[in-house]
């Protein structure tokens, strides 16, 4: 019951919903874990048979977000976007919200919503258009 | 990068989709967490202002489950049945349903399903109706 389990570290599953893709984080995000998260979304995305529009990444079991964390989440929307995904980041707490802006670090270019229901539907209504923050970077 | 994570073996996120939770399982399942888990799917349930027509718990991150994890999900989904939600484990893996089987731990009650998707279009098909685990217990 105690000590490291043998899967923590191990690759974060991700859920096909449709045309989108679902991430759960959970806890800290490890190197190669965060590698090969990137990997599995970008492949999931090229190879999907229907074309993936969005991937939501849920991080509301997230307690901290460091620059890591953080360039990882940018890495991630930067590849689906080149592969015509969006990606929408939800469930941020308020304390991991305070610390980015504290740290300076406030993921310009990746899209939030309050929760996971709130992702699926920015997605819905944005489906063929940019969302927000792509417009922002462009402007 | 190393080391216990902070956040590991903490409460485990529950997505609200629609009339559906959604939780993904990552690693091992700690005592805590496990019960903390239950708590937080028979409350949601209860209290949720849409009434929650499923819960659907991914493994396909989890590789292992042993009799203590096949216990706290038999009764995740009794909880959940009781509150007129319906439960569908999502993912398993060939390697993980070998081993149940091996070990005689075949999750009496407990629907599956291949995938998430799989899941939420079999709560789908069986929204009013009882699904089929639930038959076979009353037969």
């Amino acid at each position: 019951m105690t000590g490291l389990p043998a899967a923590h570290g191990g690759p974060v599953p991700v859920l096909t919903l449709g045309d989108i893709l679902l991430v759960t984080l959970q806890g800290e995000l490890q190197d190669g874990a965060a590698e090969h998260l990137q990997n599995d979304i970008t492949h999931r995305i090229a190879s999907n048979p229907d074309p993936v529009r969005g991937v939501v990444i849920d991080i509301s079991g997230v307690e901290i977000v460091d620059s890591f964390l953080g360039r990882v989440l940018a890495e991630i929307a930067a590849g689906a976007r080149l592969l015509a995904a969006r990606t929408v980041l939800a469930g941020m707490r308020p304390a991991v919200a305070i610390t980015l802006v504290e740290l300076g670090l406030t993921l310009p270019g990746v899209v939030t919503a309050l929760d996971t229901e709130g992702a699926l539907s920015l997605l819905d209504r944005t489906s063929s258009a940019t969302l927000p923050a792509d417009r922002e970077e462009g402007a």
